[in-house]
């Protein structure tokens, strides 16, 4: 079974901070009116929707999308339920949850449950990304379209990332209860980019 | 074990008849020079690099890109060796190849041999199409960046995607031995589109 856990692409999709420069553009080329085929173009951020962020994105040069082991990316997943976290999720809250080296794990928080941008979305605190790199995960995903906000020095992202754990923003978890599953997420193969929106699915192999 | 057979995505890598309009443009909105952070955008055609075209783009009121089932793009898989081939694949080729119900098969070319867009590119003739259609077949990969060339009326696309055939264009073969995979392409949940870039791989569980 496949359960698809990436947010639709489209002209008015929720985006970083309601930014207009920041909406992807679908641009028809040919249609059926004036031609026998269609064919659009795209243009949007490399955040747009559910993505993967490389090191990149915040190490001066760190490690770039085409590059990312794919390994670590079709894996086994934890989904965690932090749904209960009204600001942040912190390490007092990881405490409770059982996190071993080299999991990948999934962040569900309240942000699942709306598809406007919500400026105070759930985030993960700097010493909570301190705790997650000492454990020694590889990788990381979180319902929010960042996984911090309101931290000067972009602390969280520069943790994960300076460490190696790949970071998935934008899932779409409302539907997923707690547990382990079989992650597959692809990033485009977009050479010396610092990210790439991603298809990204829970999958169950029989 | 993973094996990537998509292509890279770049500004300078080859398009559709070389069409300048179609290459993919990677703007860089903020770096290290003048932000503590790095962040792009890209502006790409839908059938750049390794892309999956749905019914939509040969189909009037065909189904779209972000209505592909997933099921048959996480599926077993046959690679065909056609690098005898040297200007179309058509029945005569395929009779000689096991091909059953239910097959996606990967159709291996000379194309894979360069990274230059190639005028005189391997296609799959329409007569072969049909014969596929009839096999019922799921879905059809190729290693040029389309599945034909020089038909009137694109009766190779409008046949496969009548009858509901998944078509991925832009696969990178070269390393590839004829035989049984699993497949792994993923396009982008771009609703309402033609066509999406994918990422594809062949996979060996263990």
């Amino acid at each position: 079974m496949i359960i698809d856990i990436s947010m639709d692409i489209h002209p008015d999709m929720q985006v970083y901070k309601n930014l207009e420069a920041k909406k992807p553009k679908i641009i028809i080329q040919n249609d059926f009116e004036n031609d026998d085929m269609f064919e659009s173009k795209i243009e949007m951020n490399l955040h747009t929707g559910t993505h993967i962020d490389a090191p990149l994105h915040f190490i001066k040069n760190g490690e770039t999308i085409d590059r990312i082991n794919l390994n670590n990316l079709i894996t086994k997943c934890k989904v965690l339920d932090f749904t209960k976290c009204e600001e942040k999720i912190s390490i007092n809250d990881l405490i409770n949850k059982e996190i071993n080296k080299d999991d990948f794990i999934l962040l569900k928080t309240k942000n699942s449950f709306g598809d406007e941008f919500d400026f105070n979305f759930v985030y993960l605190d700097k010493n909570a990304a301190e705790y997650l790199s000492e454990i020694g995960i590889k990788g990381i995903g979180i319902d929010g379209l960042g996984i911090e906000r309101a931290q000067p020095g972009h602390e969280t992202h520069k943790i994960l990332l300076s460490n190696g754990i790949i970071i998935i923003e934008g899932l779409r978890l409302k539907q997923i209860v707690e547990g382990e599953y079989q992650l597959i997420a692809l990033p485009l193969k977009i050479l010396k980019a610092e990210a790439s929106p991603a298809r990204a699915l829970l999958v169950t192999f029989t």
